[in-house]
């Protein structure tokens, strides 16, 4: 069994590794952090835990992590940076689910995230743990970066259209829709019950932090600039992204369908729906898959390609534990074959 | 008092008509029609109008309602084609709710409503009620074509675009989102509590009814033709829509703030919010307002619009009431001045 | 017009005060209070007033609050207690919708809210605002104690059967529901949408502050010891508040349904529905009714009574107009007679 | 490899079988029966199953049937007790799902479905699927009949205290609510997203089929009649049944807590929680776990017990596998041990 550690256990991300992990046949959690509840065993926030972790909540200590196998970083954009290297020399497997080495150009990472990257050489050396882009490099990677949610939705439902070189790069849009859980598990107004039900809304239209990571991924396997709009959505439910592409075609010959098929036919992970089907983010929740389906309306030279997640699973958690399998050589899908739940 | 009819009765736009109608100190309900509940009053089937209403359910009837002064039809496309013409023909004012004359080209009606229009020198002489754009025919219109829901929020938030002749009007982009009441309250599993909530998704990608009835409107205020790529989606909520629109600047000196405000200052219904907003719909939950605000991300050619309604009142019942009011020459925001419920 | 002060207007009782009173024809709102809010325009709070109000958070002050004929307090427990007093003496009419005033032994009271009741005279001297009860009461006086939430929905249910001496009192059970807007607008981690929808849990089972309210009330109208145990439950909705009650007959020859409907026939803002009825909190919805149905399940001797209410409404803000209304001398239900929002 | 048919697979508790199952180690699907979508693959109803099942819907056929080894019913009452009795002479095993064999008093059961039992002498020797109560007997079993769901949380929370003999088995009280999945996936106006959510109400309230059925497992473990007043609610949420249970002691020197966990102690999915705790619903979201807490408020003479589990999985699907497992020899909690879904 290999030992796992968790750093910030205690938000949603950090509690759906617990959930996903607690049925793996081949690891174990054995620590895992949180600097304010210290000591209190972790049923005592997920009761949904009760009777399958002994776990405690411990401070965060290198030594003791370093013990570790494979370390996850749930923790906030900021943390992972300063405590991710120590335990990378040391040989520790990191797969890190905040942003902090998601974006190679780090003066760009600045200005999205409103602070210097104190360790711009490890964001360097980090690979961008999107499987179904980067396979190859994961399995040979100590540092691992989780792509962020609406990141895994759009660029698995553009890239295919970049790849084929058929669309024109300059003028994509991706009107994306979250469930509240992106938001995390902190007390705050806007994410009441109370507030957010029974309404949606966009939010980040002027910029959003997603932004540039997802140009940074279609810039990588387009030869021409990349251009995009990005409007994210809150939608009044728990999980799920819904990302909604447009993109205008160059070439109006190629079969749509085919070619998102022949990309995707190896994928475990990727379901390419058929023709003319409306993918519901419900039927991956709590599921490690990614539907999508491609349109191209009254046959004009506009694609349309819709493709959903659970932002919480191949969003965050899931694809964090996949490219963990990936990185300690088990079969990539272990753990995470089960189904989504409808309803 | 003005006698007032309503044609199919036991819809939500029916039963939304009644709620706003009960509180109009100028007019009366004084005949309900419904074939299937014939008989029993309004209140057995909706309970919150108990003690507001005696009135019954009774079979439509063409001597009955010519003793209205207008007559609103709530009822599914192809009825009010029929019923309508004789009504008009006695001078009695009529408010279609429905599809039946919202689009001139009737032969482009039937290819999207899949019947033969049996009426369409009606469909030539109804007035389109979108009073921000059609007020003066409005006022002297015996018949008025309701606007959808779609096409309200999506027409407020586009045409100050097109009027002002500064976007490509061959692109345009809406992303429209609609909480599930517009899907109306007949029987059907997609619509179903465990169907549909928790979950968000597109539909109608390859075609909506909707689309040539936006198109027309934009159409209308344009010099140039006119193409609109329409996906609209499922909310996991009641009551709502959101258009997210998108449009290709040509012009990018113009100062979109100030554009919005100006073309909209003498609208009551129409609220332009300050830059940087984030219109959420239940700011107009219950009420017949469109709330919209614009941006132009990063600075660049690229304008998004967020425009947002109530599907059922400024969406569907509220412009009716809205449209009754002009016809009779009455204010035009009587009995709409009640605010938005939140929470 | 009445001039009308309300302090503490941040939250959802002072946003639903705004929203009420918005049309209401004889009262103008001329003073809301914030400390954490001091200048800012209501409207940014709460966007559904945009273009309504045009009035601003102050820092409450009592010579400017002295001004107004009458003052809703909004404010959490240990507030109105203070300031209270210095208005009721300078003759302004204030209307607590807090849980100061609502505890004649200001002893019990401090047991169940952790704090000393530092007046306790106008404690004693506070007309109890249940208007279905205390009506002529509230006619004369300047202090009101506005029920709680569930106290209003348990007492108007359970007050026909203590009066007419038909039950034994001392084993009464009410199994009451809320929607979560109950719990405030504050920020905390157990009212976000995604620890509170798709959820269900009851809550205070040791002992709950509406406790002593509702036994109190209900005490009044027995000659007998009441004993009642209350369990309230969080619903995964905003609004509404459904309180089931269970009591044992003592005489089982009384028709129920009749002694219901003579208790409320003249009350209009109570409707005791036909039996069989099942009462829906959304029949309510932004309305300020209460809606009863009372079953004996298999001609037993145990009497179920359904009461359902929006707890923001008949619950709060509703009945504090209510009350304004009985106290200004105005109709009773003078800008209270819109309908509830279904759907 | 058992081979398992399902008969009935297009409703929710055919759907959840097919989730869970597909994660057993032990079974496999081989025959699913619908006759309205026969030839149709199973995820074309549900395509969180895409990938997972190959399975077609066919037309029932006891033949085929018969080749299984576990046939699951997941009918409609009324069609199990005339298909279920030749596959039990054929020796095939069976879990009914539905009502048909839970009753062991026909006649009984004829008054609250509305029909004649055809096979009262199969009704006669199924045994009750409660493993808790019934394990050795459903060991042996070759046909059990699957306790409904609000039978299982409300069993569970009131037999230790009747094993007891500590209360008043003649006044218990059951108050329960259910989240919509609970009513199927059939379309129904009443159970459409907008007129269950945002509203809470009771249904019901005269008398529900599931009281029969408490009633006899009550009074199994009880020497005195048992009198139960039974009131189900509805809940705007898809999965999930709280019942919050009230009874008088007769003995109030016992150890509640003490006596729950020593009565469950061995039961691994039936989880007594530490005194003062507050089950949630979505503690058992998607897992087969019941969770109890008791209480006795102010320390008076009544007990307070809160029951919560999925409807479809504890209550119905999940609960089902269990007994196979059981029948089959297998470990209790084979392809069962995943977690509840937070949030």
């Amino acid at each position: 069994m290999y030992k796992i550690g968790i750093v910030g256990g205690t938000g949603y991300t950090g509690a759906e590794l617990l959930r996903l992990l607690a049925n793996h046949p081949e690891v174990e959690v054995t620590h895992i952090t949180s600097r304010s509840e210290d000591g209190k065993p972790v049923a005592d926030i997920y009761p949904s835990l009760r009777g399958h972790y002994d776990l405690r909540f411990s401070v965060p200590d290198t030594d003791t992590l370093a013990q570790c196998d494979l370390v996850f970083f749930a923790t906030p954009h900021g943390v992972a940076m300063d405590q991710v290297p120590e335990l990378v020399d040391r040989g520790v497997k990191v797969v890190d689910l905040g942003a902090d080495f998601r974006i190679k150009d780090t003066i760009e990472w600045a200005k999205w995230y409103g602070m210097e990257h104190r360790t711009p050489d490890y964001a360097a050396k980090a690979v961008y743990g999107l499987p179904e882009v980067n396979r190859e490099a994961i399995k040979g990677a100590t540092l691992v970066a989780n792509p962020g949610c609406y990141p895994t939705a759009t660029q698995l439902g553009l890239i295919p259209l970049l790849e084929a070189g058929i669309v024109d790069p300059a003028h994509l849009i991706a009107d994306a829709k979250s469930g509240v859980s992106g938001a995390g598990r902190g007390a705050s107004v806007g994410t009441l019950l109370c507030e957010a039900s029974e309404s949606f809304k966009a939010y980040g239209v002027a910029g959003h932090r997603h932004l540039p990571e997802i140009k940074q991924g279609l810039q990588a396997v387009s030869d021409k600039p990349v251009g995009l709009t990005f409007v994210p959505h809150l939608v009044p439910m728990i999980r799920g992204i819904h990302s909604t592409m447009y993109a205008t075609l160059t070439d109006t010959s190629v079969d749509l369908q085919a070619l998102f098929e022949e990309r995707y036919k190896d994928e475990f992970f990727v379901d390419v729906m058929p023709a003319g089907s409306l993918p519901e983010t419900r039927s991956t929740k709590g599921a490690n898959f990614c539907r999508i389906a491609v349109y191209r309306p009254q046959g004009g030279d506009k694609v349309v390609v819709l493709s959903v997640i659970d932002n919480l699973v191949k969003g965050a958690s899931g694809q964090a534990i996949q490219n963990m399998n990936i990185m300690l050589g088990l079969p990539e899908n272990m753990g995470l074959t089960h189904l989504g739940m409808m309803p």
